[in-house]
């Protein structure tokens, strides 16, 4: 797959037709949700890393334009003025990890019009899907209060290239591990995992299982429980665990039932039998309403897994993304149509402690008291600074999610802020607005 | 990202401990949804072919090795068994494009055990997602009633990979075509889409941007009308229609508001203008629920154009799917533990008419009146024939869609079918059952 060529045919169509009409003035679009989903109090901002390297790499190559003259089935030379083609424009953005609410920018793009409008379809893509992950995988993390939390989702996400996205993301606010190899290689996370129930069911019995297991792992052992009875599995672990003398740094794993009573027989049974070093590790099924319950329970598990549900964002797994033109050749511009409005102008975020945000213009001078959230993070094309880490990211993603008021935090009912919007903003979005307004009345063309 | 290191790492340390400890015989995995989803009358297998092709590349290199073996902090000798594995395993699944309920296995994996193992997560990441999004597709076939539906998914899809995969699977179902150029191009699927609502805003007038697209692309042209004001727009773009003599081929896009009046004011609009070929393409958020309704109602729309809803299923973003060992060396295997129940032995859905399935074992004969739906498609980790074709994939979707009844195909209130288990898969579950229950009471080992 082309990076270039992924992406909707109408980029191709308009950015062709601005080429043709000599429309290369700069344009900014605004990249923001609309609202949030219900069941979210704030956004995780996500995705914007490989979105720079996105753009970093964009060129339209020959092949690329052989393949919009296919598709459009037109000579290859009516699309010979897209070839070549590359980034070169602004991004402002804010950066990954950071909370954001609806209406505010993820990102801004400043660039010549035809370049600005292909990269539309793939940036919405990344940034949309990733910053939905983010946010549900920050909601286990206020769940789960302090306890870790493993990412387990890669089977079920929508395709492996998914599931490294959700790993990256899990670990961007603060899980501790992924079940996923390729992601903790590439990323740099822990990777975590011991056996699946059709471990235990190849042997004769569960302790031929998890003897054969710790003689093949040599160090800390973590034993799958529920295969077929729980507390028989557990009784075999504390079993084989006293027998070959282990105990810090193994766990065992309860996958199914009701995780609270289970989790409190197998720690008793644990506890009595010397192993309280051993941990109880909870999966199937967990999000954050799962984790919330079983921690609020008081059940003594000490790590979670979660999997299918964070990393398809099940209860909301797409935000209301738009990708806005605000101003071209230096004129605000916005849509009207119903239940769709978009406000003009190069926009700034301006954070207040507490995560109070205003939506004003770029040009805005800094109010007392705040900081810019929009950043400079690519210019003429070229990243102003080194790459972002997983690390910052995550310190960032700490640092607002310490000041996020408890309503936000809401695991069942949360209420998102809502940005207030500057004295400037709502001024020209007036303007704008009654000037297409007076000129649809007057009969002209709007 | 490498195919064989996207897996969980579980997988890995399982593989290598049946290498260690010998257990190479044959073991059979069936791949099935345990229930469907609310909102699912039936499914639609789909996700086959990619994993044939990753089942047909499946060898894991000195670099998977290496990778494994620093995820799992182990010198990489410790690894060198898994070095050069490859499948070279039996394949029975069903086709793409076929309907499939609860408990039928989608597919059955019969390989050495290390081999069948290592390639679980990587093959339900795939298979789930992928029938996910086909089985919501075919609902909104369902609902156009025969209407043309387009993808519009990749903006929103998890993932522009994830996109692909919609717009092919959308293909798969019916749909006419997609605005993925990078998938059109790959799949041989029509490429459609013209203008966003940006188009518009950066030109003076809507007349302008109209005009100005119809000079960069002869032929028929889609005008997006609902920039400002659709009564407006759709005026502007019939006399824009009517000067230039265009008219068969050509639409309108509504892409906002009361999609039904909208498009009734706009029908008549361009039928006062002898405009009576000139086609209505209505999107924006839709899904089965809203096509369905907008049918219901009569709405004069042509085309329907559904994105997002579709391309990441979004009320049902997950199948909850299971690869269980249903057999290891000869001997059938489940697992007991609550509310995961799972059935024994190498299995054959048999399919009678109207889409009555029994679930019974692969060594059953064929019941009089019953075709089986699992197939042969992979020996010795070759395909036993050419690869498939989304047009033989389509035309068997189409042949079991016109057999389901009506309870299944319901769009409101859908009622899966549930397969009827076949006499002796019942007694086979059942003496499995019986002999680990036994186990587990007598104080054995189960």
């Amino acid at each position: 797959m082309s990076e270039v060529t992924a992406t909707d045919l109408y980029e191709v169509t308009m950015a062709l037709s601005y080429l043709r009409e000599d429309m290369r003035a700069p344009a900014t679009f605004g990249l923001f949700a609309r609202a949030l989903p219900p069941g979210r109090g704030f956004l995780v901002a996500a995705g914007l890393e490989p979105a720079l390297d996105y753009l970093s790499r964009f060129r339209v190559s020959h092949t690329d334009v052989e393949e919009f003259a296919e598709v459009l089935r037109r000579p290859v030379e009516d699309l010979e003025p897209l070839r070549g083609l590359s980034f070169d424009g602004l991004v402002r953005a804010v950066p990954e990890g950071r909370l954001v609410f609806a209406g505010e920018p993820l990102m801004e793009v400043t660039a010549s019009l035809p370049q600005a409008q292909l990269v539309e379809t793939y940036l919405l893509s990344l940034l949309c899907h990733q910053t939905a992950v983010a946010s549900k995988a920050a909601r286990c993390v206020l769940a789960a209060g302090g306890r870790p939390l493993v990412d387990f989702s890669l089977r079920r996400t929508h395709g492996p290239e998914a599931g490294m996205q959700a790993a990256r993301l899990c670990a961007l606010v603060g899980f501790t591990g992924t079940s996923n190899v390729a992601a903790a290689h590439r990323y740099g996370i822990p990777a975590a995992g011991t056996m699946a129930h059709s471990y235990v069911e190849t042997f004769f019995s569960e302790e031929q299982a998890f003897r054969a297991f710790a003689r093949s792992h040599p160090g800390p052992v973590t034993f799958l429980v529920d295969t077929y009875d729980t507390g028989h599995g557990v009784a075999t672990a504390a079993r084989v665990f006293e027998d070959l003398g282990l105990g810090p740094g193994c766990g065992i794993r309860l996958d199914s039932g009701d995780l609270d009573a289970l989790a409190r027989r197998a720690r008793t049974a644990l506890d009595e039998a010397g192993l309280g070093a051993v941990r109880i590790i909870a999966s199937g099924g967990l999000d954050e309403y799962g984790v919330d319950r079983l921690v609020r329970m008081g059940a003594p598990i000490d790590v979670f897994a979660v999997g299918t549900k964070v990393g398809t964002a099940a209860d909301a797994p797409y935000l209301d993304t738009a990708y806005k033109l605000v101003q071209y050749d230096d004129r605000p511009v916005m849509k009207l149509s119903s239940a769709k409005v978009s406000a003009p102008g190069r926009k700034q975020v301006f954070r207040f402690a507490g995560l109070h945000d205003v939506i004003g213009l770029a040009d805005e001078e800094l109010p007392v008291g705040s900081e810019p959230l929009l950043r400079t993070v690519m210019r003429d094309g070229r990243r102003t600074g080194p790459h972002d880490s997983l690390t910052a990211a995550r310190a960032r993603f700490e640092a607002d999610i310490a000041n996020l008021p408890d309503e936000a935090r809401s695991i069942e009912h949360p209420v998102p802020h809502r940005p207030a919007v500057s004295a400037r903003l709502a001024a020209l979005t007036a303007s704008v607005r009654h000037r297409i307004e007076d000129r649809i009345r007057e009969g002209e063309e709007p």
